[in-house]
Formats: structure tokens, C-alpha cells, sequence
């Protein structure tokens, strides 16, 4: 007899997790003599433990073509952590019964690096419950920091907004620079590596170009060689943009973040980089100065997706199907890169087992001497990720984004509680 | 004889400014038997100053397709206000001696309130030296407080990026709120008025959408009002996003961005008013947040300029120079709307000395009773300047923007030096 499907996004979202999403239900949909109905969880895996189904034969063609192009998670993710130990046993039961209640074979998890692990133990877990799930990952993360698969599906759209920002901007603050602003800041995410930050390098070609600097998780902040740099690139090329990770330390180690700034009421004072940093000029070089911190907006900018990003996260959700199908189970599709010049690419895949808690920093030939730069290697790696204008439809001057009230299947099980 | 004529951009670019730049350029170009060449200021009115003139024969037809497609000032702006007063005529007679000199008979000046004083100033001045000059203001101004214009060029691409950006941050954000981030907090420019705030109301349709609270500076900021509201969209829309402008105020008229926090080091912390509404509903609420400020990103975002934006922007400089053709002098063209559905605008225009030292805030009709939202009457007006989408042209995943080296034209007069 079919099963059915259920499908779940995980962790922080992205302008193209949709296009996973789309990637499955259009397979799932395509494929309805071997599996029954697809459900997707509302808010992630919570769905799971909350019985909350969302059975995807509610949506019409037109709906899922315009999922399809909606940043964010239509079904809505969670950031919730099923790690291994026994206190998360009953949550791996509690997930296993409500599958079992809902016929359920198929699990495909859309998420990073933690997801992937818990995708991992559902696989055991069930085979050792005697209901046996074939448990197949998603890559998804705008980190890209994803092991064994070339790029993530969410980074080349992110990469193609920061690059595009950081040149309007420069153009902005270059015309300004002779008599008002001198230095543009930008900050972006990046909490432990520089892929994000990396990709602003995208738009130069000749050192006079922006940006002048930026600033890798992956290098140790020197306040002196930073300083030294601004004031250069001001004096040769009227002006200075600065692209920084957020995930930037000093010496001793601690986040720029958190220097421990205080209001005048003596409160921690939390938030950006950019401002730190735009203090450090304003002390030291007394340029005057503007900064953005793009924060949701970059991982959200549907409306500039990448062509290549949008075409790979919905191959990888549907190739996510295939492999469901081909029998294999714990494993999750990657891309691999067959060239740079001309861009060739094909899916194969991984163990799950292997892609858990790893991380991947920016190489160290991706980072010039100098610390503040990338290199030609760097720029051939990114640079494929960024092609193509995935725009969505508009209608009224708007894109026409889902904003889809969906209703779940009415629950078998008692209530779920968190013991 | 054919005069020459000059051209020049003022204060804080547009990512369409260079649209009206080449509406000009097209204009004059087309006129080659009334208007001898166009030179354009390098750095705005310091190029006359300085005597740095660009003569735009330089450039060729896909030189000059490439800078209409291109945000910030292509010919270099300033930040420098030629005020009425003794200590300003030297400036005055030094700017008409450079016209003098190049045999320039028509000024073109591209700017803000502050520019049309300018450019109005110019007028009279250049009369009363006996070498009458015709001089013509082009709007501009992302801020959309130039008086009876029914709006600036630059205006609408702002709103429409806002407006997108809004709706993108937002359903990030209600598919994480679930189990993380609860609420967003946009900041955007408008020191004096809350025209750019004000589009991110364009997104709303019913109670439940974003943006469920924006901030104006036309109203005074009500902590306990704007904390209750927060708590209610939470409750209710499990998430709350925040439109402000980075200009509002307390009930002491104090700028809620300079509260006076301080670092570690009892540094002044300069910066945005997002992290200051994030850290009081930290304290007072205690849901997780996340902010952004767009900044020059804002400005600058010419990849999702609006169609009716650059379309204005274009017809405004090609209408200054049909005024100056047609024997008018120190006016400035304007955009009148005639109907809002369907949208019908024509181009009319002002005497300069009208224009100067006027400053247009919202109307009180377009906010409503809570303070923290637009009424129907500003959505019937801002939804047609975000109409269109007019992408520039890409190569390699990028915008194909100018980035010309200029050569400006030998000088005839010594250095300037000012006194």
C-alpha cells in the first residue's frame, strides 16, 4: 500500500526554501502511484509534534507556482533543536506516532547542518520502532557552510543581493564623498564564516573599486591594519565601503558586537556591528560616515533571486523525491560542480550520518594577503552562483508573494506535551 | 549665437537622478540648433565652482543608455548650500564668471528646496552682472517634500523598495515567530517627514498584514501606545513588524536615535533609532527581535526602481529643457497628477522663488486615529508611483551601471579659492 509524505522547513528561511518546497510537492504530485498524499508541517517540525498537517492537495497549480516565488517558509519553520540524548527519546517517539497515525513513509526535512542529524535519527529511530521512515535531508542554508555539496540553496540568491547592494551604494557614496560621506558601511550575516561578506568582492575588478574592505569571521580583527586601510582607499579613491560579517571578533576572541556599549540608563546595548565599527572611524579618522545593516532583507530579497539558486533549490527538492524512491534513505542530494567556465553542474548524494555538525569555513586561498579581500579562485567559485534575474510575477507595482491561510487535517492523537 | 549650457546634481542622489540627467542630455541633444554643447558639474555646483566642467560630447549613445539605468549622481553631487547673504556674492560672481567663460547661457540644476533657492538665486544674480543667465531647477528628492509637485523624482522607487523589502522581512519573520524572532523592525530615511515610512503601508490589506505599526515623525512617539500595540500584533498576528522613520521624536522633541547611549568607554554611541525601539521592547516586552536600517540602500536600489519614477524623472529634465526653450526662466517643471484610477499625470511648472524653504509633511488625512498606520487617501496616492518594474540590463549576474571615468574640459580662469 502507498504511504504518505510529510514534508518540514527547519531554521532560519530563505528567499528559495519555497522552491524546495515546490521541488517535493511538484514530485510528490507527479508521482501519485507510488506515494499517497504530501502533508507539510506547520512551523517545521513542531508540525510533527503538535499534529499539526497541512495536506498539500489543498493548493491549487497557481498556488504552488506562486509559493514557488514567495520568500520565507510558506508552512512556517521553527528553530527548535532535536538533539541525541534521552531526554529527545520521547520527542523521536512522539514524531514516529504521529506518522504512523497518518500513514506516513516518507520524511523529507528541509533545513542545515542540525536538521540533517535529526533527519538522521528518524531514520534509526523509526527502523528501531519497527516503522521503518525513509528519511531523505534538503540542503538549505544562506550560510552556505553546508559540507560536501558545491553551494546551499538560499547563499547565490543572498550573494547576488549583497553584491548589487554594495555596488548601488558605493555608486551612491562615491558621488557624495567630495564635500558629505566618505565611508559606507554594510553589514551583513555571518556569524562564523565570511561566504555572505565574501560575495560584495563580486562587483570589483581594479583595486579603485568597491568594496575597499571587508571583514571575514575567518580573520581576527586589527583595528590598526583597518583604520590604515580606510584612510587609504579615502585618500586614493575619494571614498571607502566596508562589507563586514557580523560574526567579526577581536584578539581576545569577543564579538565587535558586543562590546558592551550601555545607554545612558546603563542598559546593555545590543545590536550591530556597523555602528561599532562606524565609531571606530568617526574616533580614529574622523570621517564622516553612513551604514546599513541589512539583517532579514538580504535573506529574504526574493525580488533579485539568483537564477542559479532558485533552479537548484527546486532540482534538489525534487531530486529529494527521486532518491525516496530509488529505494535510498539517510541521505541528502547535493550539487556537484563539473566546471567553472562554462558553469556545469549535476546532483548526486550524501550519507546524512556525514553532513551533521560540520562546518565550512571560506578556504584560506579564498582570502587574499592582505585579509580584506578575495581572490580570483574565490571570484570563479561565487561567481557562477549569482547568474540570472529570477523575478517574481508583480501585480499593482507588488510582487505576488502567497500569503495562503492554510487549514491542517484533523488530529488522531491525543495532545502533544512536552514532558 | 548658441549658447552652452550647464548642468549640475545636488545634495543626497536618487537611484533615478541620473534619469532626469539624461533626459537633459537627450533634450539638449536633440536641440544641437538652439543649445550649443552641455557641460555637467563634477561634484554638482563645486564644478563650477571649481571650474570642472564634463562636456557630455564625450559620451556615447550607450554610454549615456547605461548611466539612465544607473543609481547615485554619475556626474559627482555636493552637499553645499549657496545661501542668500554678502559672504555668498563672491560665490555667485565666481559661479557666472565660469559661465561667462564657457559662454553657458542656460543652468540646469538638479536638486532639492535648497537647490531651486539656488538655482533661483542664479537667476537674479547673473541679471543684475548684466550676463542673464536661464536658469531652470529639476526636482529630486527621495524625500518627497518639494511643494506642488504631486511628487519627486527619486520618491517612488524608494516607496516601492520599502514596500517590497517590508513585505519580504515580513514573511520571514511570521514563518519564524512561531518558536524565535517575534518582531522586525525596518528603519528608514525621513529625518522631517514620513512619506518613505508611509509606503510601506502599501503592502496592508487587511488588519492581520504588515506593517502593524509605523512610526511618523509628524506624530509623537508614544512609548506606552507603540509597546501595547507591539504586544497586541503579537497575541494576534503571532508576529509584529515596524515601519519607522529614523527622524522621530519624544514628547521633549529629543531624536529617539540620539538618546545618549554611551560605550564601555563613555564614547557617544551614534546611530540608528532601530536598535533603540529593539532594546525597549527587549525590556518592556521581552520578544525575541531582529532590525534593519536600509540606508543608502534604500536610495540607491535602482534594480527595483519604479517604472513611473524613472519615467517622471526622465521627463522632468527633458520638460526643463523644452521651459528654457521656450523662453521661460527660473522656474522649476512639476509633475500634476490629474486622476488616481486610472493613474493620469501631466508636466506643468513653478516659479523657482515659490519652491525654496517649503517643507510638505504627510497631510494629517493620510495618517489615521491610532497614529501607527496610513488611511485609504495615502494608498490612493502612493500606489501609483510604485507601478512598473524598470530593471536595468545585467551581464554576468550583475547591473550593467556606468562606472565612466570623466575628463573635464581645459579651465579658462585661475583657481578658485574660497574667501
Amino acid at each position: 500500500m502507498k504511504k504518505n509524505a510529510f514534508y518540514a522547513q527547519s531554521g532560519g528561511v530563505t528567499s528559495v526554501i519555497n522552491a524546495s518546497a515546490c521541488g517535493v510537492i511538484d514530485a510528490v504530485l507527479n508521482n501519485s502511484d507510488k506515494i499517497g498524499t504530501l502533508y507539510a508541517g506547520r512551523n517545521g517540525i513542531l508540525g510533527a509534534l503538535h499534529e499539526e498537517l497541512i495536506d498539500v492537495r489543498q493548493l491549487s497549480t497557481e498556488q504552488i507556482a506562486q509559493i514557488r516565488q514567495t520568500p520565507g517558509g510558506a508552512f512556517g519553520s521553527c528553530r527548535f533543536k532535536l538533539k541525541s540524548g534521552p531526554q529527545y527519546d520521547a520527542m523521536y517517539r512522539r514524531i514516529i506516532d504521529v506518522f504512523k497515525a497518518h500513514d506516513i513513509g516518507y520524511f523529507f526535512y528541509n533545513g542545515g547542518g542540525d536538521s540533517q542529524d535529526t533527519a538522521d535519527k528518524i531514520a534509526t529511530f523509526s527502523r528501531d520502532m519497527g516503522y521503518p521512515i525513509v528519511s531523505i535531508g534538503v540542503p538549505k542554508t544562506i550560510d552556505n557552510d553546508l559540507p560536501f555539496t558545491d553551494s546551499c540553496p538560499g547563499f547565490g540568491s543572498v550573494a547576488k543581493y549583497v553584491a548589487i547592494s554594495t555596488l548601488e551604494a558605493s555608486l551612491d557614496v562615491a558621488s557624495m564623498a567630495e564635500s558629505s560621506t566618505k565611508v559606507f558601511i554594510l553589514e551583513v550575516m555571518g556569524r562564523h564564516t565570511g561566504w555572505i561578506a565574501a560575495s560584495a568582492g563580486l562587483i570589483k575588478q581594479v583595486d579603485a573599486d568597491p568594496p575597499h574592505i571587508i571583514l571575514f569571521p575567518e580573520r581576527v580583527f586589527d583595528e590598526q591594519a583597518f583604520c590604515d586601510r580606510v584612510a587609504y582607499a579615502v585618500k586614493n579613491y575619494g571614498y571607502c565601503t566596508i562589507v563586514t560579517s557580523e560574526g567579526i571578533r577581536n584578539s581576545e576572541g569577543a564579538f565587535l558586537s558586543e562590546r558592551g556599549t550601555t545607554d545612558s540608563f546603563g542598559h546593555k546595548q545590543l545590536g550591530g556591528v556597523a555602528p561599532v565599527l562606524a565609531q571606530l572611524i568617526q574616533e580614529k579618522l574622523g570621517y564622516k560616515y553612513h551604514w546599513a545593516v541589512s539583517d532579514y532583507l538580504q535573506r529574504a530579497a526574493r525580488h533579485i533571486a539568483s537564477g542559479t539558486d532558485t533552479e537548484q533549490a527546486y532540482a534538489l527538492g525534487q531530486h529529494a523525491v527521486a532518491l525516496a524512491l530509488s529505494g535510498k534513505n539517510a541521505c541528502m542530494p547535493i550539487v556537484v560542480r563539473d566546471s567553472d567556465k562554462p558553469y556545469r553542474w549535476h546532483l548526486s548524494d550524501v550519507p546524512l550520518s556525514t553532513v551533521a555538525n560540520q562546518e565550512r569555513p571560506l578556504p584560506d586561498n579564498y582570502i587574499d594577503d592582505t585579509g580584506f579581500a578575495i581572490t580570483p579562485a574565490c571570484l570563479d567559485y561565487l561567481s557562477p552562483l549569482i547568474q540570472g534575474e529570477a523575478y517574481p510575477t508583480y501585480t499593482n507595482g507588488l510582487p505576488n508573494y502567497a500569503r495562503i491561510p492554510f487549514t491542517c487535517v484533523e488530529a488522531k492523537l491525543p495532545k502533544w506535551k512536552q514532558s
